[in-house]
């Protein structure tokens, strides 16, 4: 009996469905290049129907994708702080070694970002200065527990572990010889007085 | 009197307007997402006049562009070796931060360019590999003039200072506060015994 419970998880589902492959349609065409047809030919539906679920239209399909991202690496990172947050962060660079499609999908919609009319430039600027932030107060606090090495400014060290961990992934990706985990945890280490 | 050498420049002159053209709109909406059409009429042509110089339609105007880049670095470089070369390095970023429009071009493209399908796949794989190639040469000679930090492995210090260079860029271009040609001599400087 499909009662409005049954309803509600079947449209839950469809939506499911749909972000998947908006995921997959704009991680092999980029978001400016991929369309709402697209994605609703991979999941068998008209591009009337997906609008259903994401009245946004593309823009709105394209936030949906990014947060799912994001989900990930806050559950992650969630309530942990100083040398342990950084640890984290390794951690993360490590999964992503599975997850290809979520690396490359990422990576081309961060440069395309880049033109200020794109719909998502203000969600990576913001998502970078946010995550910079977040990285600073992880090096203040391995400062304050004595395992920063002397002399280190902990908002430089974000920015360059921030901007290492974006060089490694687009290397990764384009075929070079790099284990993004490692790297990144190596150069994480070049700040640190007590290593991760 | 239009001779045939006249008829040779004006048509060079065509090129490279039709080059910094395709420059322009891959810089705005990608090489995915770009046309042969926007590009002829920001030139004020035809599409069949752009073909016209161009027989290789898109993938040829890519290519014009993508080598039009590395003309440049190639300068900059020329006869340089060591620590030398390794400020050669530091004053490409430096030039970068007055050319955003190429870099965003290039940082959309070595993006797009991670699927496998796409035209400059093949290039911007042997393009990074090259590059760290190169740059681990300069890490040798260095290291060879004893200004090398003892422990310091030419190959994985070149690898860091490719990723560096390519995720400063695209946090720069994504409104962040970096200095890339600082943050990229400050980070080669950390492998560095005599700094540059």
């Amino acid at each position: 009996m499909a009662g409005p419970r049954g309803e509600y998880r079947k449209s839950a589902q469809r939506r499911e469905q749909i972000v998947e492959a908006a995921f997959a349609v704009f991680a092999k065409h980029g978001y400016t290049a991929g369309s709402v047809n697209q994605i609703a030919r991979t999941v068998g539906m008209t591009q009337t129907g997906v609008l259903h679920h994401f009245e946004g239209g593309k823009t709105a399909l394209l936030k949906a994708v990014l947060e799912r991202r994001d989900e990930r690496a806050e559950q992650v990172l969630a309530g942990r702080t100083g040398l342990d947050f950084l640890t984290g962060l390794v951690e993360i660079s490590r999964d992503q070694a599975g997850l290809r499609g979520a690396v490359q999908l990422y990576t081309i919609l961060s440069a395309e970002a880049t033109d200020s009319d794109h719909p998502a430039h203000g969600y990576f600027r913001d998502r970078f200065t946010r995550i910079a932030s977040a990285v600073a107060t992880a090096y203040e606090q391995a400062g304050r527990d004595g395992a920063l090495r002397e002399g280190v400014d902990p908002r430089a060290a974000a920015l360059s572990t921030l901007a290492m961990t974006e060089g490694l992934e687009l290397l990764w990706l384009n075929g070079q010889d790099v284990d993004m985990a490692e790297d990144i945890r190596t150069h994480i280490n070049t700040f640190l007085a007590e290593k991760i």
